[in-house]
């Protein structure tokens, strides 16, 4: 009799769902609007009506025996006790939420069902999913990397998530590697996010392409540059242009730099990279590497790698299941 | 009844011996030059003479019952086991050495002992030290930097060493801050172990000096730039001299720059900071302090503190003596 658990994602646009086995079956999904702006009663109001959705796949009784619980990913920093959300910056008016205690007291008074809450930062949860059931899954130590409008990072240290010594840790994003640039971001001069957060990356192709105008990109966006996203530079490189393999390679070498600090602060050897703009790839992954070694001691550089991402959006629920397990 | 253990520090030109109580009391302290030239067989035999010494302060029968252990710094990257050195830089003709192994052999051929022998990353062990009888017990997370020829570190997360996937964790020294530079150290571009090595800081210091010819510093070098040392440069900034100050506030912003990167990963809110370097104390620590919060999220401010070091160089020997407790 196999058991299962409800995972929850909490973005600040999409609330997803997923009831996983075990065994890291996707058995049900489900997904509905945050509605972050109406505030913190509409959002827990969506989670629950999320989480009803599930539970009504399953009767009451079945769930008293096989339900583990639900892990909950949110965007923000989480008490180490994985209860409590402390000011969410996309979730307004939440303030301090003991997140864990409200959804295991509705679930009780709604469905009847006496079950644990795990709750947990999104980006730690990511990584608990690719660690659990994804590309992490061989490595006892690694880093996840989420690469999107922001970088976000989980780290996976003895198979477990690494939280800090208040919960906040694994802020990779932030790393500065250029200490004197003028480009300042979320406070911090000179940052990955900074650098080559998924906005800097689109206007920095848009630069270059206005001084290239034979490449593709024009192609791909239709003559409008103000259309481009990670995704049509990414066809344009498959379909050989030169300068979106260009933006790539750039992206690549600060990625790169800014990895160093990780492995020689925490000698972790292995990266999981995901997010919108990983799906270019080799295209980042290639030159990454070869940065990296460059901005790390030669005697770390044993088995040095960078590992693309298998759950997709799902790392954050099935991380969020597997919470449970 | 208390019990004892010997600690050992294997530096490149002198090993330090200590016979340590387990309530953290030097009780014998030794000396030896290192004799690294020598190669490896001489180098055993100062360190099997160092601990010959210090054993003679007791009886066999009195070391049997309350001797614990002999615990032993390296300069170089040990095994996680605590058994083996591999490659250590400064000790040529070592490749990899199973010094545990060898160690608890001889303490058995030679004294009829047979005790533990653990040995240890020489800039871990100053962590350890600190952790257990230094600047560093009251905290469970924080990370030790060494100021001196080069930047050591080492990291105690739940008062235990970090050691990372193969044992080489903590080079916080090699962390880029300026992916740019031109200068690069130990392979690596814009590091602050290449910004503000000791060396590095001799050199800044000459050149300062040499645009600021009323600067004490001509004072107390007695005109002679060249030998000018970080004591000096302190001694200068002590008696009030603007150009020492700037020059220590110059290390500070970069130390506090390369920090930055710590927090970001780790989560951790203390740095005990000592090494030669060090003893400028304030006028580094305040600039770093200020400057790492400018290289922070602000979420991540609370707590962040730079706390001197304790130990001095002692460190490393509290610390051997302290892995045996």
């Amino acid at each position: 009799m196999e058991k299962y658990a409800i995972g929850v994602d909490i973005g600040g646009t999409a609330i997803k769902f997923a009831l996983v086995s075990e065994s890291g079956k996707l058995l049900y999904e489900h997904s509905l609007a945050t509605e972050a702006a109406k505030g913190k009663t509409a959002v827990l109001d969506n989670i629950m009506s999320g989480v009803a959705f599930l539970l009504a796949k399953n009767s009451v009784e079945e769930h008293r025996e096989k339900l583990l619980g639900v892990g909950v990913g949110v965007p923000g920093v989480v008490s180490l006790d994985s209860n409590t959300v402390k000011y969410p910056p996309n979730l307004p008016g939440w303030d301090v939420v003991k997140l864990g205690d409200v959804l295991r007291e509705r679930l009780l008074s709604e469905h009847h069902l006496q079950k644990p809450v795990f709750v947990e930062n999104d980006a730690n949860l990511a990584a608990f999913g690719e660690a659990s059931f994804g590309a992490g899954r061989p490595f006892s130590d690694f880093i996840m990397i989420t690469l999107g409008t922001g970088i976000g990072s989980g780290i996976i240290i003895n198979r477990k998530i690494y939280r800090g010594t208040t919960g906040a840790a694994g802020e990779l994003g932030h790393i500065t590697i250029d200490f004197k640039s003028d480009r300042i971001h979320a406070g911090i001069r000179g940052t990955i996010e900074g650098l080559i957060g998924q906005k800097r990356i689109v206007e920095y192709a848009k630069q270059l392409a206005a001084s290239r105008p034979t490449s593709k990109l024009f192609e791909v966006c239709s003559n409008d540059l103000d259309a481009l996203s990670p995704k049509l530079i990414d066809q344009a490189a498959e379909a050989g242009d030169e300068t979106a393999i260009d933006i790539w390679r750039w992206v690549g070498n600060i990625l790169g730099a800014g990895l160093g600090a990780a492995v020689s602060i925490l000698d972790i050897r292995k990266f999981v990279i995901g997010g919108g703009v990983a799906g270019a790839g080799e295209f980042i992954f290639g030159p990454a590497l070869e940065q990296l070694k460059h901005y790390t001691l030669h005697s770390m550089h044993d088995g040095l790698e960078l590992i693309p991402a298998k759950l997709g959006n799902n790392a954050g629920v099935m991380g969020g299941a597997a919470l449970c397990f």
